[in-house]
């Protein structure tokens, strides 16, 4: 591509919307511009990486025997009602209605699409196992759109759907995602990490998450630094801490006015936070839930939910039902005499002795207070894990970091087979609901996060295999003859071999177009200047600060380097 | 592939709700299924051909120079409110609104949308001429979806935008796009005539459709026989039969009671029906227009309300409407007395001495009536072009047939660059408006057609340059060990060689194998049966009845053939 017939969107300034790195060069790079909030318009370049991240997707879907297809993006309500999730999905779905008044929806996800397929097209085990997979477009009305492409409301997804004849055959389509988004990160030069994951609203047991760090991440992601262990915040496993042998002291009431706080208290008493265990209160459905940690820890809702069972609303509870439980002001509930239809106790609440807890009476707390001895209640895993602990797997030392799900995983099982009726006929001649498993990427969310970790100050450093051109080359000065003949050259042979080129014979200096080619990310960039007297030109890799000088013979030789060193086929 | 991993869906019963056969095998051939009304899934056989279709627009636009973009479906109605157009769509455009009651559309073309972005990043002169396109999903609510996705209410369409300084440039571009729409019509094998027609709602004054000929398309398209005319019936010129010289004779009124029609008068008056004029009354917006053509005419409302200008509403005239202008019962108008707001002469009728006409008064017609003795009023051509006239420009012989548009070329002008604002700098420092043309084609109309065009009674006969594979290998028997040896063998030296092949390893009967990859349209077939003891396979053209038998270790001589033969590179 000659850059003088390109439409050459860059931009000087940083957009002042734009929050995160991704996003703020997305936008001056060109790739891409906003058209409403969270829903934007692809430009040639951003286009181009967004095709290479498909095609990589596609081969590596491919390659383990998905067929690709291609659902419609408006859906009839009927098969949402059929799944029951046309009223469960609320705001987030976009809805609207034809002509005759008939409801539809712009899909959010494809289950039910995928199901009803299957119903139609698969009446028998022989035709099992099949995985079907299509790269399209989402929506999804988020309440607060950001970031850029991270959180849009419009978005590019690769979702697949598998259907099996039992659950050994589901497990083992569901390794094979794995192995296949492992491979696909590393081909797009993503370092995403698989971690255990809550399976929220899309049901089902089982699910893995492809998670990037980022400061701008809507998880948090527990990370060992001495294993590969990694899991969600709400999966990842508490160690209960150990603490220290004493012997059982007589409970003792205290009169503690004017301790709102856990700071209060320590203060108070002159004991460590760990000593303290707090009560906290909540709804669940029409039920009020305490549930005891220690201090210094903090409860995971999703555990607690998830240790329920069932749970649609869960919330902390309003002061009004605190007061009702408790008898008291809130600040001194405490397990002893609290009226609650559920009182759950964090695993290490149970090993902690003589600890402090509220007394259910305004301005007193009881102090020796002892799991077993005093109180009863249902022991678990219900707080959160923090820095520094210790890693479930191997012991070594946790850390937290902020994460943005780029792939997820999950095992369905018959959650919509069985609501949707989708059966086949087995060995035995019997009707049996498919046994499902679906896997999403988010192609345009993978194309920021693959900018949040390949940028410098001066734009974005593409991986090769990703990059909208590989090679720049950039006559100094386009008035010189000599210069423009040698980089019309250069383009022509590398364009021959199959490698695409840009060639800048822009009228702009020099200083112009590097900084254009920088901020765009080329990889390569080829400067015919003066040099060109000695025969040489310059070779600079957009990762490195360096400059190489290179024959204006081996040019060719030194760009199907690099395709090797990155171990991909000129195409 | 090998089809037993492959999920095969063909049907061999034809689908109740196909009426046409490029409907009927798309279904039977398991390209597509239904989603809901006008609203299909393409299943990996049809998604193939959709892609290739698409890589032959995308190779042939950006041989033109024209820059791929990709644009949201889901606009905001900002931009067609200030195009005006938010009010004009109507009931085909969808509409819905977001969680904060924000309107929005699925886009059905995306005018307002690429001449916002060009007014954002094109400045200056320098920067034209720009060419904008894309591939992408269309909406449209159409009133009565029909025909598959010959009429559906969801479609791929490429859409491009083109952005000129001035009407040379746009005249340039406009015979660009002309040719690329040519060749990408012939590269996908389909015979597609480019006709004049109408701009019709997109507005603008040139623009050229390009037709196939379609027993179930909605337009009537006018060819010549001897020449390469084509245009729309609106558009297709009618040349005045010349009458024969009479006299003219004096007005005559005489008595015609009980004459409903020109067939009651022929009788009555035994005249040729040529000697009849007729004057049909129609409503333009809040103006009564009367239209004479011959009594064996028929008016072209388009060519009126063109003629008119600035018609937002055309329609018949009501009979009490009728009974106003003519003072008389419906059936008796004529021009001498008629109080209309203007009375239209088609030319044929100013040619015509002597004739016939209503009266204004019931129960009687006038004869020897003539135009400019008798009555004035404005001459033109107001009248379908019927078969076996003159073709306007050679004098040779017009047929009419029923024709789909799968391609349209517009020059638009200024209209969308006036009303959005979208201006440059030109060479003198002025702000001027963009001269806009757009150019679209029907991706998934484009394969429709084809298998209108190429099918016999078994099944889709695809070009080799469409097909969702080039060759089919079928082993007659999987159980014998020599023939699976030697098809295995062929099917990887196929592919050895980047030629898509299907390799049909189901344990079917051979006669099932056949009938489906017909059915599929697959060019070509190699099967491999008892003939491998003379060291020998089929080889089966699907658009040709013969096999031909040829050696083993010919045959990738023979596909390579056949690429060459269709002028096509093995990928």
């Amino acid at each position: 591509m000659r850059m003088s017939n390109m439409l050459v969107l860059t931009l000087r300034e940083v957009p002042t919307e734009a929050e995160i790195v991704s996003h703020k060069l997305m936008l001056r790079s060109g790739m891409m511009r906003k058209m409403a909030s969270g829903v934007y318009n692809y430009m040639p370049l951003g286009l181009k990486v967004l095709n290479k991240i498909e095609d990589i997707v596609r081969e590596e879907m491919n390659e383990e025997g998905a067929q690709e297809f291609l659902a419609s993006a408006m859906l009839p309500a009927e098969l949402w009602q059929e799944s029951g999730r046309w009223d469960a999905y609320g705001d987030e779905m976009f809805r609207l209605k034809d002509r005759n008044q008939r409801d539809f929806c712009l899909g959010p996800t494809h289950e039910e699409v995928f199901t009803d397929i299957a119903r139609n097209e698969i009446k028998s085990y022989k035709q099992l196992p099949v995985n079907l997979y299509q790269i399209q477009t989402k929506y999804r009305d988020e309440r607060r759109p950001r970031f850029g492409v991270m959180r849009s409301r419009e978005f590019v997804m690769k979702d697949a759907y598998s259907f099996d004849k039992d659950q050994e055959g589901l497990d083992l389509c569901f390794n094979k995602m794995n192995e296949a988004y492992v491979r696909i990160f590393n081909r797009c030069g993503l370092d995403a990490k698989c971690v255990e994951a809550d399976s929220g609203a899309i049901g089902g047991s089982n699910s893995a998450e492809f998670m990037v760090k980022s400061d701008v991440g809507e998880d948090d992601v527990v990370f060992c630094n001495d294993c590969n262990y990694a899991a969600n915040m709400e999966k990842a496993s508490a160690i209960p801490e150990k603490s220290e042998k004493e012997d059982l002291k007589d409970v003792n009431k205290i009169e503690t006015p004017n301790t709102k706080t856990i700071e209060d208290l320590v203060k108070l008493f002159n004991v460590s936070k760990k000593k303290f265990i707090k009560t906290l209160l909540f709804k669940a459905d029409n039920k009020i839930i305490a549930v005891m940690v220690r201090g210094d820890r903090e409860v995971n809702e999703v555990k607690v939910a998830n240790f329920l069972g069932g749970v649609d609303d869960f919330n902390m509870a309003s002061p009004q039902e605190v007061v009702l439980a408790t008898s008291a002001a809130v600040g001194f509930a405490g397990p002893i005499g609290i009226k609650v239809d559920e009182l759950l106790v964090d695993a290490e609440v149970s090993k902690t002795h003589n600890f402090i807890v509220g007394a259910n009476e305004t301005g007193y707390h009881l102090e020796n207070v002892n799991y077993g001895r005093d109180f009863q209640g249902k022991v678990g895993d219900f707080r959160n894990v923090a820095v520094g602990e210790k890693c479930p797997e191997c012991g070594g030392e946790i850390t937290i970091a902020r994460g943005t799900e780029v792939g997820h995983i999950f095992k369905l099982g018959t959650k919509y087979s069985e609501s949707m009726k989708a059966t086949f006929i087995d060995e035995n001649g019997k009707q049996k609901p498919f046994v499902m498993g679906c896997y999403g990427i988010g192609i345009t969310r993978t194309m920021a996060s693959i900018i949040e970790q390949h940028n410098d100050e001066n734009g974005i450093i593409w991986p090769l295999s990703v990059a909208p051109y590989h090679v720049v080359v950039v006559p100094v000065n386009i008035k010189d003859e000599e210069q423009m003949r040698i980089a019309e050259a250069i383009y022509t042979s590398l364009k021959k071999l199959g490698v695409q080129v840009l060639m800048d014979n822009r009228n702009e200096r020099a200083g112009v177009k590097f900084k254009d080619s920088e901020l765009m990310g080329i990889p390569m960039r080829i400067t015919v200047g003066k040099k060109i007297n000695e025969g040489s030109v310059e070779f600079k890799l957009r990762s490195e600060s360096d400059n190489e000088l290179i024959k204006i013979e081996e040019v060719c030789d030194r760009v199907k380097e690099e395709f090797e060193i990155n171990n991909l086929k000129i195409k």
